[in-house]
Formats: C-alpha cells, sequence, structure tokens
C-alpha cells in the first residue's frame, strides 16, 4: 500500500506506509530501509580475537565491538567484510566464513547484520575513515567473559557473534 | 552543533546533526532519537521460558522474541517491564530483576534496551495491541539452543538476554 519516502541519508532511507496485516488490520509503519551490514570475529592464532574501542558519536560513549560495516550499494556481503576487516583491524583475512545472521531492531529497521568468522589474517596497512575513532586489542575467550560480565560489552552484534562462535 | 529534526514518529525521532569528533573531525550525523525499550525473560517454574512468535511487518516475516517494549512517554523501564510482560504473555510477574542493558544499532539509534529476568508468574488476562500478532510458547533451556543452533532465534536482542542469563 502507500509508501512514502521521508528522507534518504547516507546509511539509510525512511519511509512510513500502510501494511495489511496478516490478521486483516491496516498498519501504519515507520520504517528504516538499510542496506544490510557485516560483522567480522577475526580470529589470531592461539584462540585471540581483535576486539574494537569505538567511539559512537550518536551515544557519545565509546564501546567495544567486533569489526563491522554497512554494505556499499550492489557490495556483497563476503566482498563487505574482506574490506571492513582491513580498514578496521589493519589485517587481511585468508578464510572468511558465514556464521549465521540476526536483525538488530525488526521493529523498525530492515536491518540484517551476517556474522562472519575471520581466519588466516596477515597484516596490512589498514585506515579506517576519518570519522571513525577506533582502537584495537586482543582478546582471549577468558577476557570476553569477563567484560560480558561486567558490562563492559554491551554491543547488541558483538554479543550476538561471541555467542555465535562459543565465546559467550 | 546544528540539530535539525526530520521526522517526528510513534516510535522515534529522526535529526541530522553536526557533532565535533574526540579527533577533531566534523561529522554529520543521522540519529534516531528512541525512549528506549525493555526485554523481559518470563521463567515459569522448571526452567521454562516463555517465548514467542511475533510477525514483524517492517521485515514481513515472523520472528521468535522475548516479549519487549518500548518504553511510553516518562514510563520507567521497570513498569513498562510490568505492562508489557502482561500485554505479550497474559501473565505478571511478582519479581523483575535487571540483568543488563545493550544497544542494537549504535551507529544510528540511541535505544538503549533494559533486560529484566521476570519471576514468580501468574495467569492474567493479557491482550496484545491490535497491530500485534503474537502467539506464546514455553521452551525449555535445550530447546532454545536448539532453536538458535538451526537459525530459528534470530533477533539480536533475544540471543543477548539468553546468553545474559546463561541459556545460550
Amino acid at each position: 500500500m502507500g509508501n512514502k519516502i521521508i528522507f534518504k541519508g547516507r546509511l539509510f532511507c525512511l519511509s512510513t506506509k500502510k501494511v495489511k496485516l496478516p490478521n486483516g488490520y491496516i498498519s501504519d509503519l515507520e520504517v528504516i530501509k538499510h542496506p544490510g551490514a557485516v560483522l567480522i570475529i577475526p580470529f589470531l592464532a592461539k584462540g585471540k580475537v581483535i576486539l574494537l574501542r569505538q567511539f559512537r558519536a550518536v551515544l557519545n560513549i565509546y564501546m567495544y565491538e567486533l569489526p563491522a560495516g554497512t554494505l556499499k550499494k550492489k557490495e556483497l556481503p563476503l566482498d563487505c567484510a574482506k574490506r571492513e576487516i582491513i580498514e578496521e583491524t589493519g589485517y587481511s583475512a585468508a578464510r572468511l566464513v558465514k556464521l549465521g545472521h540476526i536483525y538488530p531492531v525488526p521493529g523498525y529497521s530492515t536491518e540484517e547484520i551476517i556474522i562472519f568468522k575471520a581466519e588466516g589474517l596477515e597484516k596490512k596497512s589498514g585506515k579506517a575513515d576519518e570519522d571513525e575513532i577506533i582502537e584495537s586489542f586482543i582478546v582471549t575467550k577468558k577476557q570476553v567473559r569477563s567484560m560480558f560480565k561486567s558490562g563492559k560489552i554491551i554491543d547488541a552484534k558483538t554479543i550476538c557473534a561471541f555467542t555465535m562462535c562459543g565465546w559467550l
């Protein structure tokens, strides 16, 4: 039914639309149309993972997160993962394996996040975007569990990814 | 700096603004200002939890999710949790304990989800909103683990909550 575009932005598009639900009720939706995203769990040798500490301007806080990024136009999730791991960690990955997918906000955004495990890392000279403030750390499973239990890891996609790979 | 409101909706407000990042770079943000939300893990006796199967019109799919909802104006998270558990499951809770909080999309939304564990459930006559299509199931830890492993639980907040209470 009616679809009215309110805003076309850099990250997403906002529209309102009327839809008929399976129970017949006509609902007014507010929809963030999002191109989708990827998250990468970068495994170094000996059970170690690269974790980022990133400034989130929207919340005005620093957060611990696994590397992730939004799909560019016509970009495949695997290609996006290859690009983002280099940009955000400075490592390339020889192997990227899809572990699963999640919907972070099914109530108002079409965003789907594909989760990859990365192995066979090799140091490159990655460079984050100018508007990204990122430090990287190497952490063990024990450290990740401790950070989660003490409330230091509060990014939903990062918690889901660590759960998928058995680290939480 | 400049904050321009683009849209005021039922669920959230969209604005664009310029902010100075800690590195001095001026960034253009697209911000969903969200009132916040709660999620409740409703524990019945004998290690059983109430899980919902809900129609998500934005994605046009049914999803398995724990009960959750958005804070009303000036509503406290605990009051929202008390209200939502009755509305979505038909049970009231004698005890609600905060387990933690998560940010589902820190890149573009201020939404924070407070996660509660609910115990001491008592059957009431709850009624979901007209635009909510919800069925509820009673599931065991083993069933939740199996559903997660087979990719049937893909809602990020639900995965985070089950991880927080040790069910995943």
